[in-house]
């Protein structure tokens, strides 16, 4: 039974979306579904660019459903909810971030670890509970079940605090959840960009030493000197980096290419964590290290919802925001060339609101 | 100052040893320190044999002193003990695992975690404090300064008993320090040698559900009745690899060859650990299956000394022992080559004292 993307669901909806791999955004209208009983729509104002974005625009991780509508750091304005919403009333300000549903029983569900949920449904495409593709925040209205919607704190910026739904979280949940929210640890963060800069302000603000480990020099002034980092080195260089052997409690690894993990693995305490959070294809163990030294190499995703919605009111209180250029739809397409050369500081946002009218 | 090895030390000592990297052994007059005023001298009675044993034979870590001593597996009774000695007295039966020494003012010193003391000495292969080698247990006497020397309980077999000093803790750290000590917890081993056969031992003890993977099927009969495993898998069974996916909470993984990392990283629940206590050289690190799922690749080291202490006394309350082989001195070449092709069942023991006489 085939149907239009403006018709399979009631409630007209405008986007920019990408076709196909060549990764190309353009207008598209399509539909959302009538709001649920525990179903919040909001109007989006904001939604930050991540580079799973790209990735999946382009179908770099095979799993695309094209049309792609990608966003899933979304903040809006509530414009109705279901008779069954016990949270939101309209006129809130909310977020969405990465999930937008979960089988809501299993033990991550029930431990609030939705991100680990193996029925867990992605922002973007992903395939809803009635089957239908997930669109994101590049779009003028979302809905999304109550439980997975953030209520945003009055006193976070809309615009510079969007990236906190994917960037945020991403560094947050491991920071709390592997002992490095502690004053006195010492973290180290690879990598200065979306994730890493957020690392940096985060950890400071747990009160951590905090060392940014780079492939470039010239980012020093702006770790040290803009984001408070306490040490820098220079992955490359052999003197600095046997220096800081054996210092960092944990490692937040935000490298999303294939890099060595032995040097960094060096850098750390005895049982010391890395911690990767990009997503390089394969990067080879170094064992006898972890070995003697009681080391581990851990991954994570993100984080459940009462997690996220913890780390918008840390983030509140501790005045962190991402260092973020606000940019309207038709530069989208510029957006992604020059994010794919890591060209931003530190993270795109589309000023949704502004750009795309609805009709 | 040349010195040699039967008059470097005041106390005649008679050892097997392994002169060069061919890793043949023969008989070798050596000596020991004289009893210092907190170490323990001890008549060896019973050494097991440990597979790094046979690679520091060879040189193939690269840091073997020769002529080497080995044996970290060291159980006898107690000949001397210096002026300050306070836990042991003459007639004691004790044992010394991996370590000597170690720096006791460290983090992990303080936090009995000697294992990972920066400057631990090894019982074999390294250098003491004064800078002389470091001699194990295929000698006839045995000298430690008394905080290394575990208290042997009265109930646990000196022979069958000696390999839980390396094997044993090998595998019992990590069960109890990952959280894999609990009734009902999901523990998988791979491989069913040395350290293999105990985890199931002490797992099942801990009340926890095994499941072997093994590449040999002809392990299962061994594993589930002799062994009381639960489950067995045949890690090159696409089928039944597929049917035990995300079950385990944990994997000790003891193979010491190059495999692949990725089929037993999806065996664990999110969150699960896969525990790396062989030593291959290098592995490849499957990273989005561990990011999605938020599991870890760890390493680990033995343990220390207290845990080595409550290991075996845990051994001995539960009646935990590895299977084992006795044989005598002029077995070991025979021994090691056997060792090599993984063919015992499942760890050698020296008999020390009835195959190793003092002049």
């Amino acid at each position: 039974m085939a149907t239009s993307l403006e018709t399979e669901h009631p409630v007209k909806a405008h986007a920019w979306a990408a076709k196909d791999p060549s990764g190309i955004f353009a207008p598209l209208k399509f539909s959302r579904r009538a709001t649920g009983e525990r179903d919040v729509q909001f109007r989006v104002l904001y939604c930050g660019i991540c580079h799973s974005d790209l990735h999946l625009a382009k179908n770099q991780w095979g799993f695309t459903i094209y049309p792609l509508i990608p966003g899933h750091e979304i903040v809006g304005v509530v414009t109705e909810v279901g008779s069954k919403v016990e949270k939101f009333r309209i006129g809130d300000k909310v977020g969405v971030g990465c999930l937008v549903g979960s089988c809501r029983q299993c033990d991550e569900c029930t431990n609030n670890q939705e991100s680990y949920c193996p029925k867990q449904i992605l922002t973007i495409s992903s395939r809803y509970y009635d089957g239908s593709p997930t669109y994101g925040g590049f779009s003028n209205i979302m809905v999304a079940d109550e439980h997975f919607v953030i209520r945003w704190p009055d006193n976070l910026p809309l615009d510079t605090g969007a990236p906190l739904l994917c960037a945020g979280i991403t560094t947050y949940s491991p920071l709390r959840n592997f002992g490095l929210d502690t004053p006195g640890v010492n973290v180290g963060v690879v990598g200065l960009g979306g994730i890493g800069h957020l690392t940096v302000k985060f950890a400071k603000a747990f009160g951590s030493r905090v060392t940014v480990i780079s492939t470039s020099a010239s980012k020093k002034e702006e770790a040290i000197g803009k984001f408070g980092a306490d040490e820098f080195v220079v992955s490359h260089d052999e003197e600095q980096m046997q220096a800081a052997a054996g210092t960092l409690d944990g490692i937040i690894d935000t490298a999303s290419g294939n890099h060595s993990l032995l040097p960094l693995v060096n850098l750390l305490k005895p049982h010391g964590k890395l911690i990767l959070v990009g997503a390089p294809e394969k990067l080879e163990v170094p064992v006898f290290p972890l070995l003697i030294g009681g080391k581990s190499i851990v991954g994570t995703a993100n984080g459940g919802v009462k997690e996220v919605q913890d780390m918008v009111e840390f983030a509140a209180e501790h005045n962190i925001l991402p260092d973020v250029e606000v940019i309207p739809f038709d530069y989208v397409n510029t957006a992604m060339e020059r994010l794919e050369k890591n060209d931003v500081k530190y993270r795109f946002v589309i000023d949704v609101g502004n750009s795309l009218k609805a009709d």
